[in-house]
């Protein structure tokens, strides 16, 4: 019989993904800011609670899946972790900085509640399908307990050791390549259409033949179309990555040349009055800077 | 019966895509600087000349598959123009400036002979597969005509429409798109290692999942193996498409920054002593940024 599940944070991401486990039979607890997005869930079986530390039962799971570090900080507090309480694990499932759960790790581990972070890699869509990528970081134990959950969640877990932040500069540097590969396409695009070549001829074809990866053909197509108001992935959680994923290379000492381009280009986006629209709508700057124009 | 070719360049890319034309029944009249590599090609039947305009037939179809734009200019002489004659067709298969092609398109319209640009993507190993992708631009009756002879070549061919040029730039926009998934897989690569993840690790999962395409898989096994001696792409050679690609950016008025970053960082591969080195060596330089050291 799966374990009772406490769950927190029903947004873009979340909502989904605890639609899957109570599909999977796992006896769902759950929390929202906004406790309307519950609906659906509590149609299904899901109880709804009034605070995050209702979500918990002792010595259980509680996976948080939040928009950022604040908002998981938030909720993941002294209350929380004494409502788990010894025995208890803590799936931190948000895009957040390695710091943040190694903090969280070391208020946790006060109540005797451990820490497994594990960031996913995937949108709203294949949240839905239960065909994300999940990054595992953590103690082993506790890790082996919550696999049959993480399991429901993706289609795949990779693994990144006993550091608790492992999985979240993995998350980051995944997500930085993702951005990489948007600005790459763009400037690409804009340099085939400056010399009279669609943007849909250059990116159809190095998509058909050596770019023939979800990334590539995903973000190609929205390019190629000037989707960029169909909302998956909001351009002010991008930057938010980007920035997090800055200071992780700033602290640890790596420069990343391409990433302080992708910063200034999201920082730009958002002054262009963009922050309503996809992560993808990034793509607009190379184009703009061209004196070209790509969708609103 | 396939109609007889002349094949000018037997370097890394030129000679398997002469051996598959051999092979497919194009009688051969080659011609490269160093006489030597036509070797096993004469054991097979192709015809040895002295020089550049020798391997025409008037009429017939040229290949030309060189180094750089210097090396076509050299030997895409009015002579050879004037020893294909009215009628015959120029396939220029180099990676050069579209503004290269444009001057030959011409110089060769001026003896009544077509010009019709054809870059190929993919290594020496994807030419002696027969599985390069071609790219294609210039006027379409010729273009129709080499339509068998680039079959044979690649296991695709994509058309970019009647202007020369073209397709070159196509060309460089692809090696730029290649180049620029180096290096943020480099990037990524000096973040995971700065917090303790190995490389291998991180790469070995975006390339199962989100980037499990040829480029990825191919770059990133150089990358964690640190495999830059064995030379598919010559270092010099990726500096030369990067300065090409930047003269046209500039020429058209394209600002892409990415492409900036490449470039420097294959200026100081070579300060370092790497012209040897495969292209992908362009890795070392994120890592050397941040104290580690990959390979040689």
């Amino acid at each position: 019989m799966p374990e009772p599940i406490g769950f927190i944070g029903l947004g873009h991401m979340g909502l989904p993904i605890a639609h899957n486990l109570l599909a999977k039979g796992f006896p769902l607890r759950v929390y929202n800011r906004s406790p309307d997005k519950a609906k659906t869930l509590v149609a299904e079986g899901a109880t709804l609670v009034k605070s995050p530390e209702e979500v918990a039962t002792s010595g259980g799971i509680v996976i948080t899946m939040l928009a950022d570090d604040a908002a998981v900080e938030s909720v993941a507090t002294d209350q929380l972790a004494r409502a788990l309480g010894p025995g208890g694990v803590h799936i931190s499932m948000s895009t957040v900085s390695p710091e943040t759960n190694a903090k969280l790790d070391e208020r946790f581990a006060r109540h005797g509640v451990a820490v497994v972070a594990a960031p996913v890699f995937g949108r709203p869509e294949a949240a839905a399908a239960g065909k994300l990528w999940v990054c595992t970081s953590g103690p082993q134990a506790p890790k082996q307990r919550v696999k049959p959950v993480l399991d429901v969640v993706g289609q795949g877990v990779f693994d990144f050791g006993a550091k608790v932040g492992s999985a979240n500069v993995v998350k980051l540097a995944g997500n930085f390549m993702l951005t990489a590969a948007t600005e790459a396409m763009a400037e690409a695009s804009a340099l085939a259409e400056k010399n009279g070549i669609p943007r849909g001829s250059l990116l159809k074809m190095l998509t058909q033949t050596l770019f023939n990866c979800p990334v590539y053909t995903g973000y190609a197509a929205r390019i190629i179309d000037a989707d960029f108001e169909n909302v998956g992935f909001a351009l002010p959680l991008a930057l938010k990555d980007m920035l997090l994923a800055r200071q992780t290379a700033t602290s640890t000492h790596a420069p990343m040349p391409y990433l302080d381009i992708l910063c200034d280009r999201y920082i730009s986006a958002i002054a262009k009055g963009r922050s309503g629209l996809d992560a993808s709508a990034l793509a607009q700057g190379a184009a703009e800077d061209a004196g070209l124009k790509w969708g609103v």
